[in-house]
C-alpha cells in the first residue's frame, strides 16, 4: 500500500475505524507468518553465521539463512548486521520474494534476493550461504576453473560455474544481486550444483541443512586455496575424478555432524 | 621560543611576572586550539587505530589522523606510539603544517606531514590513514598496477598511482615523508584518489570519514591479496570496468556502518 | 554377537543367568583388554590431539593413536570426534583388526584401519596420526616429491612417497581407507619410512612415540609450505643430502621434548 | 690452574684444610661471574622470546642472548627451554667459549657457540638472535639474494650472506653450530653485517641491543616474505639503493622504541 492509496482509503472510511482498518488491510495484504521457528534451528542459524566468521569464510560482510521448516514459501535470515553480531533476536523471516514478512523497523541485506530466488528454484535447498570467501575471488576472475582435488571438497565434482552479472542485464551494473531479476538469473547459472561463484564479487553456496552448507562454504575456500597451491607447484594436478568425487562426496557428507559439532560449540561459547 | 632566547627575556623583564609573561608569550605564538572535539570522535579515531591492527593493516607502526569538525585547519591524531596502544589521552591536535598545537612533552609522529599536506591540498577529506600494509608493499616496489577485482575494492577503480620520492627530492632520502615538501609531492601523486602506493615503505588511504578510511584501507590490503593470487593462476584477470567500478562503490560505501559497527566494538572491548 | 544370536542365547538359556551369561560369552567372543593404560599416556593422547589442531595440521578431522604400552596387538584411539573436541573419556582400546575392545555404544572412525595395519607391518611404530595437512595436500595431487630442506624436517630424507588408492582397489573408491585391505595397501607403500603422502586426501605420519609423531606432523607440514615457496622463487633448491639428513635427524630427535613441554602445556590448558 | 696442578695442591696442604681450600681454589678455576644483571635487563631478555614467539620468528625452537653490561666475556641466555616458557628462573650466564658459569644441573642449548664466537668476533654486538623464521627458510636455500624492498629492513642494505656449513667443515655435519670451530666461521661469514642465514637451517640477527635484534629479525622475516610476494608478480622489483638503505636505517633505528613497548608490553602480561 502506497502512501497516497492510504490516504484515499483513510479520506473514504470513516476515521473512528481508521486505525482498527488499517491494521486488518494490512493483514491481508502482508504475507502471513510461518510461524515462531524452532529456537534450536535459530541457534544453528546464530551459529552458522559465527562459524562462517570463526573459518575466515565471513568477514564483516555476507550473510547464511535457511527455509522455514513450517512452510518452504519463507526462509529465515539476520537483519542486515555483520554476521559475527548476529544474535537470535537478529533473526527475520523472509518469503521467496524476499519481504520481510514482520521487519518492525529492521533494515534488510540488499542482497536477499540470492537466497530466495534460490530456494525458489530449487526445491532440495534448505541452506544457503553468500560469502566473499578470500581464495575463492582469484578463480572468480579467472579462467582457471575450481576443481575438488581431494576427498573433502569433493561435492565440486560436479563443475564449479561462474556466475557472469554481465550476461545477466542489459545495463552495467554495481556487481549487487539486488532484484529478483538478478537473484533468478544467479540461480539458473548455480542449476543443480551445490556451487557457484560470482565473477568480481564471490560465491553462493547451497545445502540441504545449515551443517552440510557451513561444511561447504569452508571446504570451497581451502580447495581454492589449495589448488592455487597445487597449481604453483607446476606440473599436472591429479584433481578427484568424478566417480571418485561422487562416492567421497556420499561418504563424508554422513561425517559431517562431526565437525559441526565442534565448530557450533565454539561459535556459541561453549567451549 | 629556544631557552636561550627565553633565559634573555627572563633576564630583561621583572622575576616576579615572568610565568605569566611566558604562558601570555606562547599564547601569542602558537596556534590557536579548535577546541576540544566530541568525545565520540575521539573514540573513533582511537577505534580506527586498534581496528587497523587487528585487521592486519598496521603492526608497531603506522598513524591514522582526522580532521578536526570545528576548524578545517586542524587535525587530530596520536603522539608517536603504537597504534595498538593509543587511547583517548594520546590524541593530539595538529595545524595544517603539521605543529602540534598543545604538546606538553608528548613527542610527535616523523611523517605528520602526509596528513597536514593531503588535508590541505584535499578539503574533501577529513581522514587520513598512513600504513605499511603487507600485501600492498610487492605492488609498490612492481610495476604491476594494483586494480580493483571485485566490488568490495571499488573505490580503487581510478587507478592507484605509486609516490616515487626518488621524483620529489634532489636528494636521496631515508624514505620518510619528513617535510612538507614531501608531503606536498605526495599529494599531488595522490590527486583526487582515494589510495596512493609509496615505493619501498607503503600506502596513503584518504577518505570522507574514519570508517570509509579505515574500510578503504583494509580493502586496499585484501585486494593487493588477491590480486596477486588471480595473477598467480596465470591468464587473464578480469578486473571490475570503470563503470562497474563506479557503480560498485557507490552502493557499497552505504553499507560501511555495517562493518565499522563490528570493528569498532570489538576494538573497543565491548565485545 | 547380534542380536539374532543373542536372542536364541536367552531362549536356550536360563532366564536368571542370562545376565551373568552374556558377559561370559561377550568375554569369550570379544577380544581381551590389554587393561587401562597408564593416565599420563592418556593424557599424553589427549594433548597430543589438541596440539595437532593448536598447530595447523588437524581441523575438524584427523586423529591421532599410540600403541598400547601393555601389549603391541592393542592401540588407543578417540572414539569418532572432532580432535579439538577430545577427552580422556573418549579415549577406546583397538584390537589390530581395528576392532573396538569396549565401545560401549561409542562409534569409531571409519579410516582407523590406518592404524591396525600400520601397527601390525611396523613393530617399531608406537604411534600414529593421520591427517589432511593443509599444506602436504598439494604434493599428494602433483609430481613433485616433498624433499627435506632444512634440519627440522630432516626425518624426509629417505624420501616420501604417495599412496595412490586407484592402485589399490580393482574399484573407484570413496578415497577413504575403509577396511583392511586399504589399510595394508597404504603400510606397504609407507614401508620403514616416517611418513607417506595420500594422493587427494591427506598424509599419515609415524613414529617411537607421541611426541615424535607429534613433531613430525608439524613439521611436515612446515616443510611442505617453505618447500612451494622456495621453488616460487625460481632456480635450483638447494636440499638437505642424504647424509646431512641422516645425521641430523639422529640430533634433532634428542631436543624433541623442548617443544614437546610446551606444546603439551598449552594443549591442557597450563599455560 | 689444571686439575693436575691442584692435586698437587692439596697433597701438599693440610687435609683439615681441604674443604675451604677447594672452595676457594674453585673459585679461581672455574669462571668468575659478571655478577647478577640488572632485573631489567633480565626482564628485556624475557620479554624478546616471547616478543618473537608473538610475532612468528621463533617457535618450539631459536634463541636470543644479551651481552652482560658487567662484562663484555659474558652473555646472558636461557637454558635449553622452548622460547616461549622463558622466565627470568631460565636465564644463566655463559663466557665465551659458551660455558655456563653457574649451571646448576640446568641443560644447555646445544647451539650456544653461534653467540659465544659472535660476541667474541663482533664487539659493537650487544645482542643475538638465532631462528628458523619461516620465511626466511627458502632464501637460505635458493641462489636469490634477500634485499631490502622497504625502509623497515633497510639494515638489510649491506647484503644477507648465506652461511654454507659444508664449506665450514671438512665432514659431512648435522646441519648444527655445535662447536666453536663452526660457530667461529658463522661468525667469519657474518663479517660486519647484521644478518646471515644458515643453509638448510634458519638465520642469526645481532645488534646492539635487545630491542634493536628483535626489529631486526622480526622485519627480515616480513621482507623474506614480502620479497618472494613481489618476485612472483613478474618484472623487476625495484629495491632499495644502497644509499636509501643507509640513510633510512639510521632514522628507523632512532624509531625501536615505539615498537619494542608495545611488543614487551604485550610479551609480559601488561595488556
Amino acid at each position: 500500500m502506497t502512501s497516497t492509496s492510504r490516504r484515499t482509503f483513510l479520506t473514504s472510511g470513516a476515521l473512528a475505524l481508521a486505525g482498527a482498518l488499517i491494521v486488518r488491510h494490512a493483514a491481508a495484504q502482508a504475507p502471513v507468518s510461518a510461524g515462531p521457528p524452532d529456537p534450536a534451528l535459530v541457534d544453528d542459524l546464530v551459529a552458522a553465521n559465527r562459524v562462517l566468521v570463526d573459518q575466515g569464510v565471513l568477514d564483516g560482510y555476507g550473510h547464511v539463512s535457511v527455509r522455514h521448516p513450517a512452510d518452504p514459501q519463507r526462509y529465515l535470515m539476520a537483519r542486515s548486521i555483520a554476521p559475527e553480531l548476529v544474535t537470535a533476536a537478529d533473526i527475520m523471516e523472509y518469503d521467496l520474494d524476499s519481504n520481510p514478512i514482520d521487519a518492525r523497523g529492521r533494515s534488510v541485506y540488499l542482497e536477499r534476493f540470492i537466497h530466495g530466488e534460490v530456494y525458489r528454484a530449487r526445491p532440495d535447498v534448505k541452506a544457503v550461504v553468500h560469502d566473499h570467501s578470500p581464495s575463492v575471488i582469484p578463480f572468480g576472475v579467472s579462467t582457471v576453473p575450481l576443481r575438488p582435488l581431494y576427498h573433502m571438497s569433493s561435492f565440486l565434482g560436479g563443475g564449479v560455474p561462474v556466475f557472469e552479472i554481465r550476461n545477466a542485464s542489459s545495463q552495467p551494473t554495481d556487481m549487487l544481486v539486488r532484484n529478483a531479476a538478478l537473484g533468478r538469473a544467479l540461480a539458473q547459472t548455480l542449476g543443480a550444483r551445490p556451487v557457484t561463484l560470482m565473477r568480481g564479487h564471490g560465491a553462493v553456496v547451497v545445502g540441504p541443512s545449515l551443517p552440510v552448507v557451513v561444511f561447504r562454504a569452508i571446504y570451497t575456500e581451502m580447495n581454492a586455496r589449495l589448488q592455487a597451491q597445487a597449481m604453483a607447484l607446476g606440473g599436472p594436478v591429479n584433481y578427484l575424478s568424478d566417480e571418485e568425487a561422487g562416492r567421497a562426496e556420499a561418504s563424508i557428507s554422513g561425517t559431517i555432524p562431526r565437525p559441526w559439532e565442534l565448530w557450533r560449540r565454539k561459535a556459541l561459547g561453549g567451549k
